[in-house]
Order: structure tokens, then C-alpha cells, then sequence
């Protein structure tokens, strides 16, 4: 009888429309049916990314399109500059290196966005430079970087701007055309609220430019592959169908919604989200919080450990721990994807139970109604 | 109203226990779970491949495993042997060569399997191949290899045989300990009976020795890493959760209808087909026919492709054209996956109409004759 919730930073749940889709019997790939499909999910594509240029899909997850990004865009021996603020960027550095190429990491205290001037020193003093990685939201600590400055400090560069932004594509706005932003990668398991097994590339014509140049091996991760069978609004190797299906719905039901409008909701379940944190007397692990996730310190004397497990185990609630050297020290809750009001305010009430349970000091239903309040907010 | 069939070589018909199983809400990867469910899978592989060895679940299509075979067991500059005879086997030569490897090509006629004495001469004149490469069964013509009588060869000699057993993978018997295979490769959209987007790797000893050495780039198709992740019945990167799911079921159902008398099923319908064909004066367009996919060669003055364009508009079956230079000569249809002999009785009666409406002359009813005869052999 117990009901499951599933408020991780991705993957995210699935509204059943979605299931339904995919549980459809499957079509061939290589028929009018599919490419009519596929021509659909590309021109919505382009509306989540804001884009005249194609959007590539791959059957693989998220990781699949950071290697994609990296070995389409170099060649052996290329000097890169990663921004290094978490797990996830940190495996932009070592794609990079499994690939020959020479990663310079500048490193950002776990926590903190970078701040956009030390990028632009950075690549003053190593204009040879040929890119500029990092996330938009490091999934691991929670923070967001300030992309829109960066953006127009490395688009007036030769170097490339690539962007991991996994867990931010759908959440916040991210025009990447009027950004001048180069390389930008998708996944399906986060706002796009499908299962993991897709993920996105999109390039600028810079990077483009770029990627015809690049000598770094590839064949299944092969951009101009990939984008001469979207000429035929189709993949280059057969792809996910089931997951192409659902993407179509998925896409065409938050067009529908409009992505203005989700934006701003996710801007105010994350604010409702930092309200009740705060109202129990929490405290946010970042410094620049992402909308996508918020990762909050467990607090002195408490395990997070067991805070997340008896969040699953005995309230059905799925968030996040600390991963690494932040296992146990915090705990991750997403407010990607298909989450609402309600979501956030069952989690309260179940943390503020465990909370209680762990001897953790508060009021009763303080968190809920500092969440109300931001969620009522442009009611 | 019309009931649609799809009968073509992979992708092939999902069985609805499956479809509803990816529908269910998912569930996070890094959980207890997820974990239990992978080691059942893990399980269940090892049953599949017939191996003590580890089982390598990709989220990617089964190009992506192609890749990963080749990449994980070479270095720069080997020399390798791709035995050619269709268009899946030319991507082997199409990868390797796009990685740096020196692929040498034995060329065999379309729709002939290689003799494997040819294999064993090129061997024994060239002793530096470090690995020989070809397909079980190559779709595009619908032919199959003697992989028993290969493996004898190449497995006495210092080169790895890697196979590329997608479609043959679950369809015919394949113990890849016993006959001293060393890369095998599968994809699930296949016998699987799932929708494509995860691809499988076994290596024996003599493989993982050569991959301990492997100095070719790779990240996310690093089989090092995944046999890591294994450890701890997860994989690496996020996996497609809801295929993995359906995997379960689909490895089950197979597991327990028993997979001698899976083996036995698929090859009495490729009988079946072949006794149809023959009865409506119809050629197989190859000479060692596959038992997953049989290639029909298209009557003189008959279009191939409007052929499986009537079939599949009017009829509602998909079965599959030739491609490339066999498109418009060659008409494919799988017997591989969830596919029985009612399925078999329909393609025929579907037909037999096209061909009487595309003025081919033969006596109504007999390919139906001719199919249940094989059909009833062992009834």
C-alpha cells in the first residue's frame, strides 16, 4: 500500500503518458512511420534547445554524449581547460585524457560555481587553449555555473565552450544560439522525464567548424554520421525506438506546457525547497545553488546515511546521498522533470518524520509551511 | 481494424509481458533494487552465452558493442582479418580502420558464408593477425558462418576470433566457453525480444589478457571499468533502467521455455520459411542459409520494393528489402525472437496475395501447405 516517490536529481519519474508510449508495440526504424516520428522529436528538439542547428541523438547515456562531445571537437594533443567543481566534471577530464588529449584542470572549491573571471585570465595567459568544459549544474554538489557570463567570455575566444548540461537542459532557460554557446549535452533521465538511455549533442557552427577538423577516433559517437542521416530524419545505427516514442511525447507535452512556464516552475520548487531547509534550521551545501537539485548539510551528529535510507525504506522517498568524500554529509533532492507542489511537500512531511525519528531539534511543521509560502507565491 | 505483424530481422515483436514491465514507474540505478535485478540478469546472460565469464551490458545499440569489441582487445597498428561478406561485416572493417588498426579484407561472394580453410590459410601465412573479425550471421544477405568450425581454427592460433553474433545471439546454440570463442557480441533487439538500446560483450581469458594491453582510446565503452562496476552487480554509467527491466523478463521467458527448445523453434520455422519459399518456385538468395533471417530472392521482372511496400501497406506486415546494391532483388524475413508459427502461416497467406496481385504465377495455397508440413513435423 505504500506509495514510492522518486525526488532524485535524475532519473526522475515517469508521467504515465510516457510509459504508455513506450509500452506501445514496437515499429521498424527504417520505415515513413519512424522517420515522421523522428522529424517531429528533431523540431521539438530545437525548441528545448533554442536552435537553428541539428540536434544529435544517441542511444546511450549521458556520458556517452560528454565522450561525443569531446572526441568530435579534437584532435590528438589539443590543450583543454576543465572546470573542475564536482564528480561530473571531473569526468570531462578524464574523457579528455582517455582520448590524448593535454587537460588542464582549473579547480573550483567543491560547492562553488567558478567565477567567469578566472576563466577569462585563464585563457589570456593559454590562448591556445582549444576548449573551455565544465557542467551547468554539477549534479554532485548542487551548483550552478554562471554559463551566460562565461559564454561571453569564451564565445569572443578561439576556444570552445562545452557545456555538460545534463541536469540543466529543460530546468532553466539555455538559448544556446543567443548564447554563442558551442557544444551542449542532453540526457532523457532528467527534465526530460523518460528512462535513462538517450542522450543529446548540439553544436554551434564554430564547433561544427571545429569537428571538421578533429583527427581524435570515433565511429558510434561519430557526429557527421549522425548528421547525415538526420537529412533523412533518421539515426545513424538504429536507435532506442521505444525511447525515441516516448521523447516525442515527452518534448510535445512540456512545448505544451510552455517552456517559459517551466522554467519558472522549477525556479519556485526550488525556492519552496530552500524555504523549508531553511525553516528547519538547515543549511544549503552550495554556494551558488542549482535549480535542479538542491543538496542540503546533513546536519553535526546526524548520518545522512540513514537519514536517505530511512527516507526509502520507511516513507517510500527516493532522494539522493553525498557521493565520494560527501557520502553521508549531505543528501540531494531534485526539482527536475515531472515533480509539483505536491512532491515537495510530501517530501517535508516524510524528512521532517525522519528528522524527528534521528532526534534532530524542530518545529512540527515548520518546513511545510515555509514551503506553502513560496509555492503560493504566484498562486 | 488491420492487425499489423513485424516480421522483419530485428527489430522484432515485443511479447506484451515486457512492454509492461518498461511501463512500470522506474526505480533509481543506484539502489539495492536496481542491483538485484542486475545480478538476476547477470545470471541469466552467463545461461544465454553459456559462460563462467562476466556478461557486458552496454546502453547503446549493437554498433556500440562492435565498437567496444574492437576497441577493448587492440592497440594501435594491429593487424587484423575481417572476413567480408555483407554490409554488417564491412562496419567491422569500417570501425577498425576508423581506430588506426591495419584491417586487411578476405572478401567472400554475397550470400556465401567463408570456407573456413580460407581462414586457416590466411592465418598460416600471416601470423601477425591479431584478431579475426566477422559476423555469425549477416543479416543483409541472410547468410550464416560455420563459427563451430572456425573457432577450431582460429582459437589454436595466437589471434582472437570475434564474432558479431546480434542476430544469432539466443537464436542458435552459441557456447562460447566450450568452442573457445574469444568476442562475442550481442544486441537486444533481437532474439531478446526487446526494443533496441542495449548491446552485450563476452570476452574469454585470452581476450581480457589482450584488453589488460589494449592502448586504444575509449571511455564509455571501457569494458575495464564495466567489469569493475559488476562487482557490485551495477554498471558504470547510468544504465537504460526500463530496457534492463524488460531484459529480466525477456531472459526469463527464454530461460524457462528452455533454450534447446528455443533453438530448436527458431530453426523449424526457418524450415517452415524455406519449405514456403520453395513451394511458390521461389529461390533463397543464400548459400548457407541463416537460421535467424532468410533472404528471398525477388522473381525476374517482380520490384522488390514494391513487394515489401504492398506487404507491409496492405497487408500490415514488415518484413525487411535488401539493402544497398541487393535493394529492390532480395525480400528478408526474421525468424529470430518472439515470432511462432501462426506468425509464419500469416506471411505466407499475405504473400501469396502480393504476388497474385504483382502477376506472379504459382498454385494458391501451396507455400501454406508446404509450411505446415515443416510444422508439423515435430508435432
Amino acid at each position: 500500500m505504500k506509495k514510492n516517490y522518486l525526488l532524485a536529481p535524475g532519473p526522475v519519474q515517469i508521467p504515465p503518458e510516457i510509459l504508455l508510449e513506450m509500452a506501445r508495440p514496437i515499429i521498424h526504424h527504417r520505415t515513413p512511420e519512424f522517420e515522421k516520428r523522428f522529424k517531429d522529436v528533431q523540431d521539438l528538439l530545437k525548441e528545448l534547445f533554442q536552435t537553428n542547428n541539428p540536434v544529435i541523438t544517441f542511444s546511450s547515456s549521458g556520458t556517452g554524449a560528454m565522450e561525443a562531445a569531446i572526441v568530435n571537437t579534437h584532435s590528438p594533443g589539443d590543450q583543454v581547460l576543465v572546470v573542475e567543481n564536482g564528480k561530473f566534471s571531473e569526468r570531462l577530464t578524464l574523457i579528455s585524457k582517455a582520448y590524448g588529449l593535454d587537460a588542464h584542470v582549473l579547480s573550483v572549491p567543491s560547492g562553488e560555481a567558478v567565477d567567469p573571471q578566472k576563466i577569462k585570465a585563464t585563457l589570456a595567459e593559454n590562448p591556445q587553449f582549444s576548449s573551455v568544459m565544465l557542467e551547468y549544474s554539477e549534479t554532485s554538489t548542487g551548483t550552478m555555473n554562471d554559463i551566460e557570463a562565461i559564454s561571453k567570455i569564451v564565445s569572443a575566444s578561439n576556444a570552445l565552450l562545452i557545456v555538460d548540461a545534463i541536469t540543466a537542459l529543460g530546468v532553466v532557460n539555455i538559448p544556446c544560439d543567443k548564447w554563442k554557446l558551442d557544444v551542449v549535452i542532453g540526457g532523457s533521465q532528467k527534465s526530460l522525464m523518460l528512462p535513462p538511455g538517450l542522450s543529446f549533442l548540439w553544436l554551434s557552427e564554430k564547433a561544427w567548424a571545429k569537428a571538421l577538423k578533429s583527427t581524435l577516433p570515433k565511429f558510434y559517437f561519430d557526429i557527421h554520421e549522425e548528421r547525415k542521416a538526420l537529412e533523412k530524419n533518421t539515426t545513424a545505427w538504429t536507435p532506442a525506438i521505444s525511447l525515441i516514442n516516448g521523447l516525442y511525447v515527452a518534448l510535445d507535452m512540456m512545448s505544451s506546457f510552455g517552456w517559459k512556464n517551466l522554467f519558472q516552475k522549477n525556479q519556485q520548487l526550488m525556492e519552496a525547497v530552500h524555504n523549508g531547509v531553511s525553516a528547519l534550521g538547515l543549511k544549503l551545501f552550495s554556494k551558488s545553488p542549482s535549480v535542479s537539485v538542491t543538496a542540503v548539510c546533513v546536519p553535526e551528529g546526524l548520518d545522512g546515511n540513514i537519514l536517505v535510507d530511512k527516507l526509502k525504506d520507511e516513507q517510500g522517498i527516493t532522494i539522493a546521498g553525498g557521493q565520494s568524500e560527501l557520502k553521508g554529509k549531505i543528501f540531494r533532492i531534485g526539482t527536475l522533470g515531472w515533480i509539483d507542489d505536491g512532491d515537495i511537500l510530501v517530501f517535508f512531511g516524510a524528512l521532517e518524520k525522519v528528522l524527528l525519528q534521528m532526534g534532530y531539534s524542530f518545529t512540527p511543521g515548520s518546513s511545510l509551511k515555509a514551503v506553502q509560502e513560496a509555492l503560493l507565491k504566484n498562486a
